[in-house]
């Protein structure tokens, strides 16, 4: 049978998966750090909860049994195609055993029926944050949730990844101020502007929805605001010379969130009044983070405040957050090797086995080791010396043990020493793989 | 619109998950200290691939996308119902990246379309051990692998699983030495006697296979042969008086393996050699674990050796390996109550906040307090106290800090006392949720 990769469903080798499991390490402590608990939900959803949004229906995966022909009394399941839907569908069923505001981090797989490209992948991990409060939600949680990404996002190894910020009511309060009435029109068309360029949104303002040259460069101009603090952002908004009630309470909060932001985490988050995102949800703060150098490689996190995505009719639970795209960061870490593990097994020490009826003793060294959290292996075969140094070199596994003579070698600069099973340590640099930047490592 | 469980598809609550990602982080941490790296493979596999055992067709959860209608050109795809079929197609696929003896674990879901009942579930995870070798593995790796996940097992708190091995070429060897020439047939009806019976198993060796009273009266014995030391099973077997080659080499390397358990892990490991298990790829060793007093829950971890599932035409890949049910144990161990967290949430610390313009002295305070591992969230309003203290109850975080006057409260006793926030830190059984035995903890 011909052996082909499935294009859209990456998979990493083993010194990849290190990079990557570490990766995760890291987002997962700094969530749980900031108080998030971890959930995982199913990864089917009903079609219908997955049909809600529409215009993502056509990339939804649906679920047959192979022995189920025809129709079924079952509904009809799908995967899911981010995180965000099953979190909201979890919070209604278990809304009776939660405490809000609920903090939750969710890292699973989802899964796209699109067209795969570059970074775009039929199987992802997503890594989310949200926080949902009943009935109301502080501001200050907007603020939160950049911040703890934020953080997240500066343990990946071999780029920098820059969060943008805007604030839906700002951008919304602007239209609506210089007559811009059809303001979801607007944010659709503005949010093409990384694509398509000034000059093409401009023509699809005026076409599409009747807007004056100076209204559609007044759109412009607005999302042409950058900056990190709170009074250069001010300033630039205050020279565009149009105010509203609902533009106010957006720069207010955006310029909240930039003063909290600088004093938190500086240099990684900066407004960019260019991100609408399309997703017609949003009723607040809207985030989108690039690889710093590399925009046209798209978003690798994003989200956004949502005060009516989890509703039930009786209930309304308010909501902001944020979902990073691991498979599509590790995807250009690992691709272009900007970060890599020093070796692609855990284990830091072979001990030798002089002859097979000396195992016991080799397996007795061993367990004091890894009683000792330093990962070991025991030699498969009691050959000579130098074909057990030669499994340790081809398993990339630093120190062979001799038990007999009481030693430990390191196979790479050959050094020998004397060396107890209940007190000898690996230095700090060996004891596991580490992930190091560029593709120095040993594969 | 309606709101149902999917029935076969489990998600636990915060708290359960925490019980979850504990066991998932002590399997693993296990695993990588005996030297398996973590490896993940996509979810879905082409429907030819998994298909290739026959038996189990019937389960697949086949793929469609929502907007492709009738066939395409595109090869189907289905989910993966184990990891182990998946982990042999990684292996060919990257055999030229690999250094044999690959070790690898793997920790993901898997899908079966059949139908719910208690502990067997649509959506599961797994948590697999292989080791696999090119052209020839050391018997040594079977011994090993049953090590390693009887020290996993050793770890799911409030049950105590018990793992039996049996040798497939000592079963086989002895229905030879004793004529009963249909191997297959023999191990397929006596895999059924923990379900069906000694008597219905006599009857299905007679009637099925012609064999003879004594034959199956010869099976049945060497089917209720239990031990956990070398030297007892050794003596049953040898009171059957059956001898061939196979069933010496089986034997032996039982032998070996009791031996060594006995030595790593004691009490842990017993033969049964009832243990026939049905896939027909098994060519030594047989694992089957249950938990201890509850055998008719059925097996939580299953395995065994297999010399030619790995093969491509050119090579073979001989492997041993075991799978670990997470899913069913965790509904067992949850579902019942034998464990449970302190606690739903990871944080320690609540920081209060005294009015919104000192929110960043809070801040602050809880950025130093993480720095150094305490999971800490800051008050989302600047309330009264009490309120505040009734906030972090709520949310069962134990104690709230006071910036303002520099202390700190322990919530459950009421004790308050002076911290700074470079140097406090609470007592190690409350830094995170542990896990309990029983449900004393608060949820």
């Amino acid at each position: 049978m011909a052996r082909t990769t499935l294009s859209g469903f990456p998979e990493w080798t083993p010194a990849g998966r290190i990079v990557e499991q570490q990766v995760l390490d890291h987002v997962r402590r700094t969530f749980e750090l900031h108080g998030f608990a971890g959930i995982e939900t199913r990864a089917v959803e009903p079609l219908e909860e997955l049909m809600r949004k529409g215009e993502t229906s056509k990339e939804v995966y649906v679920l047959r049994r192979l022995q189920e022909e025809g129709t079924s009394a079952e509904s009809e399941l799908g995967l899911h195609f981010d995180l965000t839907i099953p979190f909201a569908r979890y919070v209604l069923d278990n809304a009776h055993h939660l405490a809000f505001p609920f903090k939750r981090y969710q890292i699973q797989k989802a899964w796209r029926g699109e067209r795969p490209q570059a970074g775009r992948f039929r199987e992802f991990t997503q890594a989310d944050i949200d926080v949902v409060g009943q009935d109301t939600l502080p501001f200050v949680f907007e603020v939160e949730v950049a911040i703890v990404m934020a953080e997240a996002l500066a343990g990946i190894p071999g780029v920098e990844v820059m969060m943008g910020v805007n604030n839906r009511k700002l951008s919304q309060g602007f239209y609506e101020a210089v007559g811009l009435t059809d303001v979801d029109g607007t944010l659709r068309i503005v949010d093409k502007l990384a694509k398509i360029g000034p000059a093409a949104v401009t023509e699809l303002l005026e076409e599409e929805l009747g807007a004056t040259a100076a209204q559609a460069s007044a759109a412009l101009r607005l999302a042409g605001i950058r900056g990190t603090t709170a009074s250069e952002v001010v300033a630039q908004v205050r020279e565009l010379c149009a105010t509203s009630e609902q533009l106010e309470e957006g720069l207010d909060e955006l310029a909240r969130l930039l003063d909290a932001a600088s004093a938190a985490i500086p240099g990684r988050i900066q407004a960019d009044l260019s991100i609408a995102r399309g997703l017609d949800y949003y009723t607040g703060t809207v985030y989108e983070a690039t690889i710093r150098g590399q925009e046209s490689y798209g978003s690798v996190c994003a989200g956004g405040r949502y005060d009516s995505l989890v509703v039930d009719g009786r209930r309304t639970f308010p909501g902001v957050g944020l979902s990073l795209g691991i498979s599509r960061l590790m995807s250009f870490v690992l691709g272009k090797g900007l970060a890599s593990a020093t070796r692609p097994v855990p284990t830091a020490v072979l001990v030798a086995v002089t002859d097979d009826a000396q195992r016991a003793e080799s397996e007795e060294v061993a367990r004091q080791l890894r009683s000792r959290g330093i990962a070991t292996e025991v030699s498969p075969t009691a050959s000579k010396f130098g074909r057990q140094i030669r499994y340790a070199d081809r398993r990339s596994i630093p120190y062979v043990w001799f038990p007999e003579s009481g030693e430990v070698k390191d196979i790479r600069s050959g050094e020998q020493v004397a060396a107890e099973p209940g007190g000898w340590t690996p230095p700090e640099a060996d004891l596991r793989p580490r992930v190091v930047m560029g593709s120095e490592a040993n594969e």
